[in-house]
């Protein structure tokens, strides 16, 4: 295990989080808030800390699998651990474990918030709250690969592990430069967002955090009724970008650098729109009865399908009042979740594919046994390693999820709580149904259950497996192995000069 | 596609079933009921319908995996028809759907019920409603091999589309002798019960349908209370039958034919004791609070953790009152199941060994990508393709599940009710909870989802694929297919006789 490069990365890590500190103060100058001073120490600490870890460069930049798994995990742990610092140093969220839960929850994507008065909270914590989901989106690991150079194949193990889907494709040979194009289209999209926003007179601040939710597929809202108190133009803009960030990124670079045909081709690109066309629809029956417009019930039913699949959580109505086939279609929309390779959470759109065709494929060995026509995804065939790992994915969600329930229901709340709860956090979604609809939060849970919780939102953010690997026994085997496997090098070194 | 096997083979279920229709002819002359002349009619219905279909025996017995398929999917889908007519007759269910869910839920061994009253129905119909859980217990076709001659590796293909389980041994190198043990054991192992609940001052028709609920891990009650009004020591002894019924019967093989040693060697049946006595434990801290008394809640937990876990579906008391930590126990056993090989249904202990095992290999290869340690089951390794059938078992388990409760929520029902709905007709237990909780019944539900719930019933209790199959065109096409081509054929030597 190349321990020292692991360190190495994650120093790295932690000077990007002080530098990015820096924003919310900024934020704090300009509405003159005295938070701001907590969120300088811990900035310069983290920059300190960081730049400590960096001193000595490590001589092997060789990376593999679990290397790259091992570093991800630790820097999302790190960051978050970090970044709830001023929340709770500040005493605005006066409990460690909240303020863990709150900052685990943005940097995942999540939204789901223990905050049981977000307009209380200061500007500076609002804007700090909301851009850990903008950061959270595209990972800082990624952004850490598009500014520093590490050998070999060393890049895709990191981007493997940090990046959402069954398969990570090259957009372009070097990945160093794969990563900075996915961070120039973020970037662009979310500038975009910004400016359709302030176009409908939201102001600069609104818009800034509602666009840091929305490019992360977040969801944290700066306003108690989340986004229910906006004009419908700003909610049917936010309803096309949430949308927009669940799309495959890679949908974006073959429409900018090749051909926009190409981009309509991918079959997960299809099946996502064809799905949120479909929930629309369903849903689209139910809420016309409730808010008797068509037009109404057509923003309605847009927006919470948009928010639910791409997993970011906003809202413009409590849909806990909706009725049972509604409620059940979202949850549904909760599994799915958005296209691989996007900002969105979720099971992902390309793995309900391969899971479909492995089925089909099943019934037809049953009539055919001796076929061996091959499944394809993207007219190519799918190989047998993805399938496999999907296959194994999808299992692993189903034992972590349920594992979750029950220690949940240690408290004694109900089953729908209990069951959205851990589908919303392990989802990276947000609002659940029941005690944790979107009219509510989380904050009643114990502390056990909240670290369940923040273990399934980076669980989820990170595809289970990185962070799963943590806990094998083998992994910490070999950080002790190398350790003194290194010491015992210089003793023997040590012997060799004296003797 | 073998179509006139199959016709002939549909046509003996058809011959055993009016035979078996009898017995409850005889119930009806012991009370003097005068129901019994419905069950009459339709036992010589069954029994010339069946002479007719057997009339012409097919040529060519050789039969694939796929013709083994449809013919155990078409005689549950003839069983279940027919078997409910007498209810739906004597008017004593006036609803064919309901007299349909009915016998499919005793057929398929769930033990959901649809009567308000159960204890209004004559003795003749509560009779025949147990008796179909024996029947269904240990399967017609099994029954079917064990009397009748098929060629070459025909039976296998029989016994691997009705038998629950990922994988079907042969216990003797003959299929049809195998199908004789286990029907013997099954028999056997009954008929101790039956004595051992006339020792308790049980009444002969209570021991009778008691027996034939436990055997075949049915769990139709004869009263409202299902089996709280009994004594504890009748209680002990069903909850040890319902647990002896869930273990693979191979056990009981090797116990009587073999050595001892080797019945617990078996990981399944380990697994499946250990999960037991897991389950107790935990239901025990909660259910000691409620009862007071240690010896009462040690009962009623074994009780019912026994009962759920083999898919039984009795119960002593209403666990719905239970805290939430025992009811999510008790819905996760749901979902475990017995062993494979027994009559219990679930999702089968031998899978989650599999699937737990396949994710720490999993978890492995991110450590040791180049690693090829096979993983093994009962000191074997399993092949490949067990594995990948388990995994597409548990996904297509999974779509299935979610797209029932999907059509259920249709109705505006609570989310625990639609949920625990189909995981106790799915995994053909019985009682949910909420609105199907132990002490009520599935009569309210529309006739849409009480047929929804009749698919889950048949489809969980075989597998999933041989009832899946039923609805690929591929197959329809094959039997016109065939048809067309006799037809041809005739033709064909028609023309040759006359030119």
């Amino acid at each position: 295990m190349n321990s020292s490069m692991i360190r190495y990365l994650l120093g790295s890590v932690l000077k990007i989080e002080g530098a990015l500190l820096f924003l919310p103060c900024l934020v704090s100058l300009c509405y003159q808030e005295k938070v701001g001073f907590f969120y300088v120490s811990v900035a310069v600490f983290c920059l300190l800390l960081g730049f400590v870890m960096t001193l000595k460069k490590p001589k092997d930049t060789v990376f593999y699998l679990k290397e790259g798994c091992v570093t991800t995990a630790l820097s999302w742990i790190f960051m978050s651990f970090f970044g709830a610092l001023p929340f709770w140093l500040s005493g605005e969220i006066p409990s460690l474990t909240d303020a863990l839960f709150e900052t685990v929850s943005g940097f995942t994507t999540t939204g789901a918030s223990i905050l049981t008065d977000v307009e209380a909270l200061s500007y500076t914590a609002l804007f700090w709250r909301s851009f850990t989901h903008w950061i959270g989106g595209m990972g800082v690991l990624v952004f850490l690969l598009a500014i520093i150079s590490l050998s070999g194949g060393s890049h895709i193990n990191l981007l493997r592990a940090e990046s959402p889907g069954p398969s990570v494709g090259k957009l372009v040979p070097k990945m160093k430069h794969t990563a900075r194009i996915l961070y120039l289209i973020y970037l662009g999209m979310t500038l975009i967002e910004i400016v359709l926003l302030l176009v409908g007179k939201m102001s600069l601040f609104d818009a800034l955090t509602t666009s840091f939710g929305t490019a992360g597929t977040g969801g944290f809202g700066i306003k108690a009724d989340s986004m229910g108190g906006y004009s419908p133009y700003i909610q049917w803009v936010v309803t096309i970008f949430m949308i927009a960030f669940g799309v495959n990124f890679n949908a974006y670079y073959f429409i900018l650098f090749h051909n926009a045909k190409k981009a309509f081709r991918m079959e997960e690109v299809r099946y996502y729109l064809g799905i949120i066309v479909a929930a629309i629809g369903i849903l689209l029956v139910d809420t016309v009865k409730i808010y008797g417009s068509f037009s109404v019930a057509l923003r309605h039913s847009a927006f919470q399908v948009g928010s639910i699949i791409t997993t970011t959580g906003f809202s413009t109505v409590d849909f806990d009042l909706w009725s049972q086939t509604s409620k059940t279609v979202l949850v549904l929309l909760m599994f799915i979740g958005a296209c691989a390779g996007s900002t969105g959470g979720g099971i992902k759109v390309s793995r309900f594919i391969i899971l479909i065709k492995t089925i089909l494929k099943e019934l037809n060995s049953y009539i055919h046994p001796r076929s061996i026509k091959k499944i394809t995804y993207d007219d190519r065939p799918i190989e047998h390693e993805v399938m496999r790992s999907t296959n194994v994915y999808f299992m692993t969600f189903v034992v972590l999820f349920t594992a979750s329930v029950l220690v949940i229901s240690l408290e004694d709340w109900d089953l729908t709580t209990n069951f959205t709860a851990v589908a919303a956090t392990i989802n990276n979604i947000g609002p659940g149904l029941e005690l944790v609809g979107p009219s509510r939060n989380f904050s009643f849970f114990s502390p056990l259950s909240k670290y369940v919780l923040i273990f399934d939102m980076l669980a989820g953010r990170l595809e289970l497996f990185p962070l799963l690997i943590l806990f094998h026994p083998a992994i910490w085997k070999e950080l002790y192995a190398h350790k003194s496997a290194v010491r015992k090098l210089k003793k023997k070194k040590a012997g060799k000069d004296r003797g």
